[in-house]
């Protein structure tokens, strides 16, 4: 414990002495590195495809799945994509010393509330070696100094991604310890990551849920989270069947395995027999499984579309998967309580022709996204402009939702006088 | 255990029913339940204060300091400041509703970023009974629900004080639970409610800093806090002497037990010589105490000022009192890296007629309010326009610096479309 420990001290107080110069650093400066790198990515593209072959080895032998060695191997398109990556966060506007509030005191103080970097970013992730370069160049961006844990397997390739990453900021005049990776495979150097609070400023893990939750438990820094996504959509009396059905087939069927995509489905009573039959004879015939309350089931049953009984359980689970549940809602306020009682706060939409209904389900839906007559699938940074995404927040305090480069800052008040004291 | 659990469990359901209540009230009518209470507590300042008497009575056998007693105690004078307080509340723009971004998205989606309350609150807070009124006016206003627990010494006021909440509230037609008072005196009581981070969204201490402590040990809800003031105040060498002085006074004696009082001076070797006699001699005049260290302590004492010497403990103090410690920096490099070392990121002042040590100043020192010719004092919410204060907090995420109003709330994105899909 003690080498491990001193390790991780190590480790932050290099990001922690690294971090002014990150602060400070004009824009060009740091974009100057994000081309920098995305042009040493691609001219070292074998490198990084050699060392990427080891873990894919090693991954093999020690029989992953199918599914995780492609979520592990990179080739020549999977690196120009990270520089691809490394291009675009350069071209974003800089989110660090915007203006955000301020002004003029009767006492003749200028107030001004400017963002700032947060200082030291931990990113603890999973297999796939893109995120290292992709957490790397979103610290980079604002203004962090960051320490880059990724998965044991992806050691070799996130440790020549991170040789180039420090080759990039030196070649930009910042600090090389900026963007560390870490090179143990320690489980035990996380925990003492997660411990020094003095040094760290936030934790972002990547990864599943079973991540996460490590993360939250050991942590004593503050964690910028995506825990739970069971999002609805809620088909109201008078929304536009055709319309109402494209959008629950794109929410449930687009990517089924993403956060945003819809779980369960809540349908008006007075819409239901005229609703039910064509939407989910559509799901059926995209593959999806449908598990129906009764008054769904009975609706199914008689327009020959196969469901299974919903049990409570059902109401309360991300599915991630071509799975939904299917509830008759008797009126707006019960599609209400359902969503509130069941969901997680994450994304929910209503499908509606009426304003007083749009308006209702607005106003009394809490979730960090609610939609109006589109897909939750639309519930994501570049949709929502925000450039590059740093992940969704299912926490309601400091970044909610969607999480842009604004989510790796705080903010400063500068008040600047001319000898003003307090009467 | 059991017992104590239960009630906390019953406190935050009932407190998480009447969220949604709060959360879509319009303004007007949290405005009047805030005038409602402003009228009720002068018509019941007899009640308030007989209840009070009780409290004040039974400290005074259990022996409180005088200090301690006149916190405690209401007079009429009191109670009408409670009133104006809740009045001056109700003034206030409404902080829920406000659009924070968005716009129209290529695919045709109206998104739009509001502020809506984060639900729940709970106050934790010591032995001054006006706490309760304020900490009850500004979760209404921001549309919350709050549970509030005051010191035990207060019990009968604070209870005497939630009647008359509750009341209000009922006549604004809000409900009732949406500020519960606790009943209850038992420490174990707020260990239980700490623990339920499902229903309670934020904890906000205010008292010492044991008090803040304990809530951080304990809360597995995010909390808003207060953590240390060591503040510092830097004399550069351009500085205009009488200005510095002026300053440095009223950052130090205008009220030294305020967590923006300035604990360390910092005086750039230029003009120490020249500076710090007059200076340490006003502070000395005033009553301060002088902890200089080596180089500051020669030159007081060739001023025939009298000083103890400065220790390294000394630069890691918050005195909240009538004790100053002094160094001189050979430059003002120097008095940044003393500032980010030893500080608490709280408040610094550079004073200074030189633009670029301002602006160095103003870009390296890492702390939520920098000053520049201006004492740490005024780092306020009220000094800031925030309107009312939640308090200072020293964290870097959600909120940072001085709070108003709008740290109690968080947002929520609205996307409106018909029938935007992901593609």
């Amino acid at each position: 414990m003690g080498k491990v420990h001193d390790l991780a001290l190590t480790l932050a107080m290099e990001a922690d002495e690294a971090a002014p110069a990150m602060a400070t650093a004009d824009g060009s400066r740091k974009n100057a590195a994000l081309l920098d790198l995305a042009n040493r990515l691609e001219k070292s593209a074998r490198r990084v495809i050699l060392a990427n072959r080891k873990d894919a080895t090693a991954a093999k032998k020690a029989g992953f799945s199918p599914a995780l060695l492609d979520r592990l191997s990179l080739d020549a398109k999977r690196v120009s994509a990270m520089a691809e990556g490394a291009r675009q966060i350069a071209a974003l506007p800089d989110p660090v010393g915007r203006m955000l509030g301020g002004g003029l005191r009767p006492n003749g103080l200028r107030l001004s509330r400017i963002s700032v970097p947060l200082g030291v970013i931990l990113m603890i992730y999973e297999s796939r070696p893109n995120v290292t370069v992709d957490a790397a160049c979103l610290s980079l961006k604002s203004g962090n100094a960051c320490i880059l844990r990724g998965g044991r397997e992806a050691l070799a390739s996130n440790q020549e991604l991170g040789r180039l990453i420090a080759l990039s900021l030196k070649a930009a005049d910042l600090p090389e310890r900026a963007a560390q990776v870490v090179g143990v495979a320690d489980r035990e150097l996380v925990s003492a990551l997660l411990a020094l609070d003095k040094l760290i400023d936030l934790v972002v893990p990547r990864g599943g849920k079973g991540l996460v939750k490590t993360v939250l438990e050991h942590s004593r820094i503050p964690v910028l989270k995506h825990l739970d996504g069971i999002c609805h959509t809620y088909i109201d009396a008078s929304a536009d069947p055709a319309l109402a059905e494209r959008v629950v087939l794109n929410a449930k069927t687009s990517r089924p395995s993403t956060c945003n995509a819809t779980e369960t489905l809540l349908v008006h009573r007075d819409i239901a027999a005229a609703f039910l039959p064509g939407c989910l004879a559509a799901l059926a015939e995209a593959g999806v499984e449908i598990r129906a309350d009764p008054e769904a089931g009975k609706i199914a049953e008689k327009a020959g579309v196969r469901t299974v009984a919903a049990t409570e359980e059902d109401w309360k689970t991300e599915y991630n998967d071509l799975i939904i549940s299917v509830r008759v809602a008797p009126d707006i306020g019960s599609a209400i309580r359902h969503i509130n009682t069941y969901g997680s706060r994450h994304t929910d939409a209503i499908v509606t022709a009426s304003l007083a209904a749009a308006e209702r389900f607005k106003l009394e839906v809490d979730s960090s996204s609610v939609m109006v007559n589109a897909s939750t699938r639309l519930a994501d940074g570049y949709e929502y402009g925000l450039g590059a995404e740093i992940g969704i927040s299912t926490d309601k305090l400091h970044a909610r939702g969607p999480v842009g480069l604004d989510g790796l800052t705080t903010y400063k008040w500068l008040a600047e006088g001319d000898g003003q004291i307090r009467e």
